[in-house]
């Protein structure tokens, strides 16, 4: 999607992409206060990447993972070639199936990360040439990030319909095209909206403790021209008793066979807030957040996080100089639950690129 | 309450409190990184603290707004006498009454501001000598001060009966003794409660954008030994459907005679939570809280702040400097709704010094 550059021009960017053994990405860590690409030399830079969130976003993730893995595989051929020793493995194989095993334990609730993985790691099998081996791993990576662009797309296309002009639309957390490799979930129906010339109105929950929405959020809406105001966690259950809030649509991180929904922290309180004031609460995400072998939503590992996000702020000072600021008192504990999980029947509809489901019916999405 | 000072001894102290013509308080602005009184010279310098935060907290506010009231009596003694000409009016009655209107207008929100002026203004009435007027006035101002200390801790008492041992309660905001003259309304019960030897574990709202949470509520619960995680606003729903939340108690800026309760924002999504998780929610608040004037919680005006206190945050810099980092991007603007109205069905009971009441039923309280 668009950026709009510090010298004035605009430019059309991807949140992730691969070019030769390097993976790039743009360091969400510094928006929006400054729009700086990332480059990854190793798999483990970018498992280290997704790690410190410099990349974060279901989709983004997945596609980083799968990106990492064909850094895998070229590490390996490196290695066969006697041309690298970065490895902890003796042999290339070896090489591959711990860097496999790494990737996935970079952040544990994302479906999309274990997906990417096993489908760059599955295209790599049966093959016992290094050169096609690495060839179809580049390929399938690809294939996936191009993938998430244009289910991303679709979500547009096919949430665009439930939007009418004039509508107010809370969304929490980041799930634009930040969080995937373009257009994004829950905001890709707002941006096609746009696009077909409807009046739309954005408040984006600022999202505690990462302040995704403040940081990402606010600053894909600033880029795209779209109405919007930022508001406090607090504020949206206000908003919504006072008839404010016509629609909620949010992101997924995974979704369970019963069609419960994982999200970042917070998701299931706008849920309950919704129900409470009869707002449809949508949810849109690629078909690659679902997760068949996950039965119910309490068996998603639920990511806890260092309580210094939630100590500390990030932000810019007056003079534009980056600095973390401590918000508790020296002694005060914090707790950091990155993910919520939302029942299917607090959700209206599940927005994904082969059509709008209900919660409970969101296997069929898969068939 | 008890303060740990920096060089490691420990003093009691009152929120608020006057000597000769000055206001004293705690500048709860720069909690909790560091403690300092703040000396308020005029009514102006009183009516301004309030303004900007540096005392805040429904009974807090009310026993300031006594105390500038007796400010401004002193002021028009002064004026009377020929040695202060600080007014905009041109006799001594004539700046009491500008005075009256001055403070009054400082928040609009907290229900104790209006009751403490009207007590004290009340009290001035029916006499002409200027040094009685004066008397009067620093008498009922320190009776309303005396009496929310003494109501808060009845209502730690009466609260204490609620509380089993071993409870982990959620609280909103901050209502503890920094909210008050003394003790606190939600926290109190829990002060109350340790004091008896139960155990008590709290989960401390951060409550953005203020932070009063973070910054108060954890400081509070420090001093005190009282076992606590500060958790970001969007966290308690969670922990609700987790089963990890027994109760939870908040305090109110005004109630209305139908039982509907203002408060901090948020403090409705707590409620609507609780309902949802069948978790008992309480509010805490001395009768002086009550509006018996206003007949539901649509009726209660509720306070918009400017949107940089949601676009910057302030606290301490790793080597202790304070600052404000901004989180939002140029040209994202923000919304800042300072309150909002529970209604009265989703309360489980009112704690005041009273008793404790249906919600429905609390104007039977200040029978």
């Amino acid at each position: 999607m668009k950026v709009k550059l510090q010298d004035g021009t605009e430019k059309h960017y991807r949140t992730v992409w691969m070019k030769e053994s390097n993976v790039y990405m743009i360091d969400q860590r510094l928006l929006p206060h400054r729009f700086r690409i990332l480059r990854c030399k190793t798999h483990l830079d970018t498992v280290e990447a997704i790690k410190n969130m410099a990349i974060r976003g279901a989709g983004a993730i997945g596609a980083a993972a799968g990106y990492a893995m064909c850094q895998a595989a070229l590490e390996a051929r490196d290695i066969s070639n006697g041309q690298s020793r970065i490895t902890e493995s003796r042999d290339w194989f070896g090489h591959i199936i711990i860097a496999e095993k790494t990737i996935k334990k970079a952040r544990p609730t994302a479906q999309n990360l274990f997906y990417a993985v096993d489908r760059v790691y599955k295209a790599m099998c049966g093959d016992q040439d290094l050169k096609r081996i690495t060839e179809q791993a580049v390929k399938e990576a690809e294939a996936i990030a191009d993938e998430d662009a244009a289910s991303c797309k679709r979500i547009g296309e096919l949430g665009n319909d439930l939007i009418r002009d004039g509508m107010r639309i809370l969304t929490h957390c980041n799930a634009g095209w930040l969080a995937f490799v373009d257009y994004g979930s829950a905001l890709s129906p707002i941006y096609a909206a746009k696009e077909a010339g409807k009046n739309v109105f954005v408040y984006a929950d600022e999202t505690r403790p990462r302040l995704q929405g403040a940081n990402l959020t606010a600053w894909e809406l600033l880029n795209e021209g779209i109405e919007h105001r930022v508001i406090p966690d607090n504020v949206a259950g206000a908003l919504m008793k006072q008839g404010k809030i016509d629609m909620v649509i949010v992101g997924s991180d995974r979704i369970a066979a019963n069609g419960d929904v994982a999200n970042k922290i917070g998701t299931y309180t706008k849920a309950v807030l919704a129900k409470e004031n009869s707002i449809p609460f949508y949810v849109a995400a690629p078909t690659s957040t679902i997760d068949p072998a996950c039965k119910s939503g309490d068996l998603i590992p639920i990511e806890e996080r260092n309580e210094d996000e939630v100590r500390w702020i990030a932000g810019v000072t007056k003079s534009g100089r980056r600095m973390e600021v401590r918000v508790t008192p020296e002694g005060s504990h914090a707790l950091n639950i990155a993910f919520d999980v939302t029942p299917a029947e607090l959700v209206a509809g599940i927005i994904t690129e082969t059509g709008i489901y209900k919660a409970e019916d969101i296997i069929h999405a898969l068939e």
